[in-house]
């Protein structure tokens, strides 16, 4: 439906424009061109970028901020080559085909999921990654075991679920996120900076409740009881995701050893624009992420009403409307290690 | 059809196959690889890769030459990251997802014509480019202006065209040749080698004819007559492809002046392989780069019956066998510049 599409991009775009002053101010105070003086290359990548536009919007940013620390510095500009990531499946096509035809950039689509290396050593000076790191590379295999005591049976997340649950999530977010460090360690240049915005839950208690994906977990719930889906393909799905807590982030940094935590701070939540309500605009972004995989679980034909009971049902529930979670924009640097 | 693309793959696996031994020796004798100690990581490029899978074979061969290059010279073996480029519109989605899942190299697909600059400043060790650099960047506007001298009225190419239609095409292919060798110069490194396998004419005369571009002219002439296709829809279309004669590339690499031509010589011809006749060969060798180009200037209900009656009439021409071009390998290498 085109006003999702739009719907999205306006969301969106409100995160990213408030992390663009985080990003201006990281690139002027954090980011260390000096060391960058044997290369007159700057690499930048969007990991995770899906087809635009906002990554065309957060990557030139990102340029923009790094052009006048180079001038400000007495330096001549640099030449910028941007690599788009995203896995295998994305829609590169029509990323490729929108591409900004002024671009002062050498574009390049690198197919692969993030949790693997995607460079050459040292040879990345900004990374970028919006709404994606929450993405885990697989379902917990315990969640999915009905002999488990993780069997997630009736649940589609960790939330309200058994503490066994939750555990299995956690633990396969911690062999996700160090993998994930680990290769932008190899990856990223001593004094460049990585910029990453995720969606989070607050630090404690130690079995979070998230109330979108339990609203979701209700919808679908409501429509195996209406016989419209059935109640195993309900018990069969879980979604790959996990939303950490800044302690978390916190500790798989340390864990890593390579990068310094420069800033790690709450975004301002976004009020909705226009005539769109918080429901509305929130079901339209987890659709946008989460469409294709609701598609392959339980068929075309029920994605437009399970999308449309979300979101009423969103719009519902005023304890929703506080919050339980947030974007997190995390800054790290690359430092030098023994 | 099915058997098409395999009969493709299979043709231009033989070309591959005898550039492999030219390519081998190359690295082997003229890559220096010395040059590129301050880096770790070798890039490598295809240009005009289409979606493979032959690009990921001759990158693959380029990979293990240059691996046993480094072994040989007792250097450790560099990372690869291998650029698979096409223009815009090329399918990267398909390509993508049939990337060799256990490659030994970081992938990327670049999406724009290769007749701008694709890469930052002496960033790529190999160029690779196998039947891409016959196609213009366009059709010469004076073969399409009805007002012109070079208006090619009738006729979809320059062969037997009158010599005005030639010289268009000829200042086309020079125009698009000295493009391309400068932005490879920008991106080569020194010492850095470019391999080149392109369809060519013999040198001289200097109107040159081509037996299969006639071939198919004849076709779409047929097909006007039928009232298959408007006289005015052959009128206007023409092929935006030259073969050049080793004469003209010579020439075009002295007028660049920063590459070495290390080696040019003919392939030898394919023999077609087992019941497909030559005309078989050709026409669906030629179909799938120009299927497109047909489609959208003809439409769609048009394109089985030209291919099919353009292979019969290619096996029917006995004077076709005998050849009136055939392939090229190219070997440039960057050399430095005062």
């Amino acid at each position: 439906m085109l006003w999702e599409n739009k719907l999205q991009r306006l969301h969106l775009r409100g995160a990213i424009a408030a992390a663009k002053e985080l990003i201006n101010e990281a690139i002027a105070e954090k980011l260390d061109i000096k060391n960058f003086s044997s290369s007159n290359t700057f690499r930048v990548t969007d990991l995770g970028c899906s087809i635009g536009p906002n990554t065309f919007l957060a990557v030139q940013n990102i340029i923009d901020a790094v052009e006048l620390k180079y001038q400000s510095q007495g330096h001549s500009t640099p030449e910028f080559q941007v690599f788009f990531n995203d896995h295998a499946l994305n829609d590169f096509n029509t990323l490729f085909s929108s591409l900004p035809p002024e671009r002062k950039y050498y574009a390049a689509g690198v197919p692969c999921s993030f949790h693997s290396p995607l460079f050459p050593n040292a040879s990345i000076h900004f990374v970028f990654t919006s709404y994606a790191v929450q993405s885990l590379s697989q379902v917990p295999n315990e969640v999915l075991d009905k002999s488990s005591p993780a069997w997630n049976k009736g649940r589609i997340h960790y939330s309200n679920a058994s503490p066994k649950v939750f555990e299995s999530y956690a633990a396969q977010y911690a062999k996700n996120i160090d993998c994930f460090l680990n290769a932008r360690a190899q990856e990223v240049v001593c004094g460049g900076l990585m910029a990453i915005i995720v969606p989070c839950r607050p630090n404690g208690p130690p079995y979070p409740q998230d109330t979108i994906t339990e609203t979701m977990e209700s919808c679908l719930s409501d429509m195996a009881k209406k016989g419209i889906i059935s109640e195993e393909k309900v018990d069969t799905l879980n979604l790959p995701i996990y939303f950490a807590s800044p302690h978390e982030v916190e500790a798989a940094v340390e864990r890593n050893g390579c990068f310094r935590l420069e800033k790690m701070e709450i975004l301002p939540q976004e009020k909705p624009s226009g005539n769109f309500s918080r429901g509305m605009v929130l079901s339209s972004l987890i659709r946008a992420g989460m469409e294709g995989m609701f598609k392959n679980h339980f068929g075309e034909e029920i994605i437009d009403e399970f999308f449309d009971s979300f979101h009423k049902k969103l719009d519902e529930l005023s304890k929703f409307e506080s919050g339980n979670g947030g974007s997190l924009f995390i800054l790290l640097k690359r430092i030098a290690t023994s």
